[in-house]
């Protein structure tokens, strides 16, 4: 039961579109920790989900997509496990492919961001996450899954990451918003038309999802719980859109902690939302 | 603490209008078993709950339904268990009472069916799940929580089966209702009125509740948890209108897997909801 | 990680507006305890949030309030239990402060009732629940969780109690309200804004929530879960209002049992709850 | 699955030589309660063993007891809920059957010595245990679980209490021991046979088992797990020891918290045990 | 993490002598089901074991073996399944390397032994178990876990079934035993270094464990724990000795339920087993 | 309930011979994470035992040791982690105190024995563990848990360290031991007396304890459980001895991970296991 890949994939990589490839760390975490677990238990679970979507009318073996399984990232070196992320999807960039990172901790992202960034200087990031991750350190320490979309923007500049839900943060990090270096949309996804309509539609996009941003009553599977969040079909729904309306050159689901949630929903959400984001992409 | 048979049950079988008995079996379940320890849970449990239901200001002391036990019924061997439960139909039928099966998985409903659609051919299903169930087989298998409905079909043919909250299937599946042989809608109860007005009052009606048609943040307790479902008061509110139109002569709670969820609280909802099941058939 | 206070409580308690102290009491439950634990997971687990609340734009270090511990309780012993908790109340208000209760079970709050009654008489109570409360006795005992209303309403007499979200109580309880000796929103918060216009602004109140009003899929770490409850924005949003429109003279939050929820969001949940309560506070 | 009396209990209370009674109270438990739940389990749980002991090749189905259920007890009331099992107790006695109690935490030991001394006053108590539960009170409570023995000790004077496994006490505690109170092995069972061979044959004894004696290893599900304690076979072979060699005129079996141990093995231990225990008696 | 097959794996089945081959069922299962889960436990998890063992001064890096992984076995149809193992072995024995099967309930043992009898019809079977496993037929069913033991028995005749470790069982099981239909020493192994020397060297063997013959302190992750059984070191030492002085021709390590052992240290140790069994038949 | 520090610690640091202080880090931690709670159980827990130790027949209340809390460690940033632990090490070691550990995973141990190596150049280890920890590198990583005992190594040299218990390891760390590099007694402590014979009752001696020394049925909250260990009384004696018989100058207890025992027993060995520790270095 449960497989090496996730359910649907492509036996070969040639013909696929899309690259999955898992980063089990979480090193930096600072609560709770577990992510580490996600990707493995994403593919395992998956065998349990239809690669049929009832909501986009679309099935995953109708779509090439290649499961190229999990780094093997060294625990408690995260300069390190950040340049294999980067070089990994480095190599999936190069073939044309659209690289797809499961994390693992948020800090993943910085890797991934890195190596798209290169390809593309104009990208922006779309972020869902309940935490703003714009801290300039955490503790002293600048790699950390706190900083990273500080770390996103200290790449990019003002302007270019759009960020939704986010409803935890220190004053210094709303101040960060506020002071108009990223865009915030705080506890919802109200503005996300009038954001998408702003950017062109062949502009470079990066799509960040920390599952934590959903509320924690659908998805308890993560280390920092932040009551108030999104329902499931609300962020299916956003994702289908920024899919169907902007260029995504490469993208990621983080923060998936399979054990602190026994009853198991959280990881069966997080496959039936991955073969949403796939079918989206198409 | 907990007793022998459902809160509020009558001492004797004579006077009641309706009487409980539970099918604990989950030998087909393709995913996470669990499901065999339902009928027993809610029983234990149901000392935690009060008789009385504000919702619909009716008391369960007022209202004569008597709880027979569980079937004890043999694992994996599937036709003889199905006969079992619907022997325990027929009897009930016979003495002009209405049976109300505890599951168990969902294939149970097969039996209850069977005995239910001998007395009345012109029965109608009314069906809440997440999942479709209409596959003609599951690894070669006919007789499978995932073909319930299917085998129902095989019985009552076209335009009998009424589905509402599905959300998962695989493509044949789709294509089965989209064309015409059951009559869903899917993710939601949007058309539940129309379709209850399309029923004859006098129409007997089968009524079969699969708890997962319930989002699993507020059912996580069942053995294939599908994000995207209906709240509590949805769903009660969806029995009580169907009990109060229609004729309904047989009816089910099946797929709760109470160890599923550590919370207790998918046990303590599948109490109050059997409450409210049992005030509205009055 | 985690430590003796919760997270930005004052150094001292002279300049404190408000004062934390704990009850972890469950003696009387009847049903599953573990509340006891509740104040100790409050105090531990709130290093994992922050100290500012983006939804009200203010932040605990900017606000004055002290953490006096918990109480030591002899378990076993309700009258004497009590005692200390109304003896700890008189001391905070005899310092001009205002007591905040972490319970425990519920019927901790009729100690802090007892002490804030007699020093404002003409007080009224708002009771957010999602159970009653109102028995005379529960199977002979008096100074039980079930009675903690009525003891209140023995107390403060008819018409100065308002409920809110109660879903489960039995006959007699609900013929209680409706004969007017309490005023009640059954299952939801609908009526809240006229009874807080009702209400003189400088009238005594005291603000009880069993943090049970929420719905069980975004708060399960409770005894007695009852399904179709608050959101946690919503319950976030009363008493936000309450606290800018009334004179909130004394308050508590119960029935956090921490080991009932294993994914740790109750406990989460509850410390930006209790976060949102200091801050709307001042 | 599962039934309302232990496996094997006989249909009527006449022919019955023991007589099961359950006291699911806990309210004075100073650390983690949950043993209320553990008549229940163990009833409920009894369908999963074999009524046939190969140890003692002996069948339950030859020996007629009876199982008579559980009191309905007060939480919050220990004065109360002691006379209600002293009551039982004395009911039982007066028909002649022995008298054998499922905790419940300790504390309802007394309920059931009191009824036992009274009827036979040069009573003696053989006592296993993790703890002395010789404290004169906990935390000003003298009706406390860590008080129990010292309670029966007050009833029957020095030199009449056994105590096996003790391994965890405060200094006053063990001093008490030391100063000839009580007679206590600690640790281990190693003066069994000479204690035994002290006590007249036919001398009355009262039989108390806190499960927690064994170790938290094959015993996790109990409230202050102890480490270092006795394994299974070993305490088996005491209790059909004391059981064959002296006369037991009264017996419990205390302190398993079901909830505690998700492995549910202490629940399945505690059902082998407690049938072990019966066949003991005949 | 984890990988699609067990630690150490031959990336081919050719040079390898024994191969791998799970059985993921449990349905006829009687108390808590699970055990389907087991075979994909222990791949996944051996990532977390070393490929050496230090005991037997062995590495699975110098011994070639293949893990054929899992059967695709339809729930609910006993039958079918047991054919499907059964060719599964044939075709593993047809090769002339020895069929090692991953459990699965115990019954999943019949198709396999079926098959090595087939080959070699004076096949021995040691059996390693809490239970007695000779039920003619359980609740009516003759294919089922209880009767697994029973079915081989069927089979194979008297004096052929070694037993150790069995301290479960009906009076009739044990009346069985000792009409010497089958060898059983009950609860320990004392006996089976005379056993192992009653069987000619070059006998074929049949071994199967299983894995609740441990003590449920050590191997909790099961469904149906029964105190008194063996350690880890003991139930090692017989398999290297069985393997190291017998014709072992087939086995098999059934009965882990992962998750009944939320500790995870069932699975881990399953995997420390199998490596040790592994390495023993070299 | 519990506190901020370890119960019976002094209220002030000046008279203590020992200095608790925690290491709440688990960056390397390869398999499942956890230990960084570890220290925060162990406070928090340890009201649930006594301060009086019958084994010893001694009392913490009557040994002065101070708690000096926890480092805030960076996480994910090993090398500043360590020069911190090593800092707090020295600062205890130049007031002439004892420094005492709680992790954390086993890396934390270097830091400390940096410390005491400085001021003890000719320093002995003894070490129990389930694991070798000899490792050159972990994944190209040399600040591994994994590496721990080999960094030590590096630092002391050979013949310095004496391992017991020892039962996983890489074939290479068994032969690094068979170099007689360290001195290994694997799997058990038979050789502990003639080890501590061997060593110079002044010899300064650092002892180091993982706590998965212990057999996992007595220890399971640990991150990698080995099945085969120790029990509790046998570390307990062994650790008794070696304080009493050599000069213990520094010590460490790791490799707790509370929340992977979901019984909690583990943490409550670990707080006896702590008390037995600090006793017996009077």
């Amino acid at each position: 039961m449960g497989g090496a890949t996730f359910i649907g994939a492509a036996e070969n990589e040639q013909d696929a579109k899309v690259v999955l490839y898992g980063a089990p760390y979480d090193s930096t975490t600072s609560f709770r920790p577990g992510t580490r677990f996600g990707p493995a238990a994403i593919r395992s679970e998956s065998f349990g989900i239809e690669t049929y979507s009832p909501l986009q009318d679309r099935d995953l073996e109708d779509f090439p997509f290649f499961d190229s399984g999990d780094l093997e990232l060294p625990f408690g070196a995260p300069d390190r496990a950040l340049e294999m992320i980067e070089a990994r999807a480095e190599e999936i960039l190069f073939q044309g492919k659209i690289p797809f990172l499961l994390g693992g901790e948020h800090l993943v992202t910085l890797g991934a961001v890195r190596a798209v960034a290169k390809k593309h200087p104009d990208l922006r990031i779309i972020h869902f996450d309940a935490h703003a991750d714009l801290r300039e350190d955490y503790l002293g320490v600048r790699l950390s899954h706190a900083c990273v979309m500080r770390r996103c923007h200290d790449l990019l500049g003002d302007g270019r990451i759009f960020q939704f839900g986010i409803r935890s943060g220190t004053r210094e990090e709303f101040e960060f918003m506020r002071a108009g270096h990223v865009v915030t949309e705080p506890f919802s996804d109200a503005t996300l038309v009038e954001v998408l309509d702003s950017i062109p539609p062949d502009a470079p996009v990066y799509l960040t999802v920390d599952m934590d941003v959903l509320d924690p009553s659908v998805f308890p599977g993560t280390g920092t719980p932040e009551a108030g969040g999104f329902n499931y079909r609300q962020l299916v729904g956003d994702v289908v859109r920024i899919c169907g309306q902007l260029n995504v050159v490469g993208l990621d689901n983080v923060e998936l902690a399979p054990s602190l949630d026994p009853t198991g929903r959280s990881t069966a959400l997080a496959c039936t939302f991955l073969r949403e984001c796939l079918l989206a992409l198409t």
